[in-house]
């Protein structure tokens, strides 16, 4: 298989944790963001929405969005499981997996902010502003929505929230968050981020990291 | 089941139509975002994300986040599915139906709109600019991913791409986006509006419409 991503993409982050935990091996394609890459006609062939990450099957099958990629590989390789069996337990994980990659990381992508920049006269100071915001509001939200003394976000095993969250929270700590009120989460993300699976996708242990 | 929900809501619209295309009765419990009820404290306990819709289950169990809630449906009522049971077939609906529910909905809800004009100083020509320009990208690639010469987006029944791109091409009507590069996605709304459960869902057809 081969991954189509950026070091710093929470989405692709996701991904990366997921491939981990299954015990699938890839390869990192990088596509630079910064420069564009994503928007070129070839990249454009593989993913119409011009987003990473895309992962490339080795029969050359082309697969995008990452939750999507996720629900494939939880098919693909059923252990450790993403969800949970019972559609109630399913549903409430879910929700809590979608606040992050619905309501808080589609506002703060990249594209947003650059056209918030270029087309609405928005200045650096203010797109940080506006990213933060998303970010404490949703991650108010994401932390009101767990069960009381687990581990990991649902239980003693990592899900699909905790893959969720552990991307959001990278970027939470780039920009430079007030985490004060976070202290259940980052208990959580400092459990998962020891796990072999979590630690190997961080970021800054990519190959087109600087 | 109660339907916590807004008639003019995507969201809201996505999982009439998964309730009755499961032939699930429910009533429904308007929200109304103008006067922004979803951030009433009695709401905020239902759904912390302040968000519509939320489903309430008989026995009290509180369901949010739209793709989630069809999740459990889909799993409560397995006919009709609303995802195929092949896992590479389920990843390609997927990826189609997310490509509308994470890069085009979240960036065009209403909280999203209002901040830009409150804290940006976006006006609202400015804003009805933003919509349109996400929306036309978006459904220019969700457009690309269809196979070809199929019915509706992916085969001969609805699934849960048609459920979202019909959700959203409401907006699309709404915002006066210029459809003209879109006569497939028109050709496959035209189809499934026709079906009882589209039209029964339909925002006009709902008790809090005006």
């Amino acid at each position: 298989m081969k991954l189509h991503s950026y070091w710093r993409s929470t989405t692709s982050y996701r991904v990366r944790i997921a491939l981990n935990l299954k015990g699938l091996t890839y390869e990192t394609v990088p596509v630079d963001l910064l420069s564009g890459a994503q928007r070129s006609p070839a990249y454009r062939a593989l993913n119409p929405g011009a987003g990473v990450p895309t992962l490339e099957l080795a029969d050359g099958t082309v697969l995008t969005q990452s939750l999507a990629i996720l629900d494939y590989l939880d098919h693909l390789v059923p252990e450790p499981p993403l969800l949970p069996a019972d559609p109630l337990d399913r549903a409430h994980v879910q929700a809590a997996a979608h606040l992050v990659a619905l309501d808080i990381h589609p506002v703060n992508n990249l594209r947003i902010i650059n056209r918030l920049k270029t087309e609405h006269g928005v200045d650096n100071e203010a797109a940080k502003a506006w990213m933060l915001h998303w970010m404490a509001e949703g991650l108010a939200a994401f932390q009101q929505m767990l069960p009381a003394n687990t581990r990991y976000c649902f239980g003693d095993a990592p899900m699909l929230a905790d893959i969720c969250l552990v991307a959001q929270l990278y970027n939470a700590h780039r920009w430079g968050l007030d985490l004060a009120p976070f202290a259940r989460l980052l208990e959580i993300e400092r459990d998962l981020l020891i796990l072999p699976a979590f630690d190997a996708a961080r970021p800054e242990n990519q190959p087109d990291a600087p």
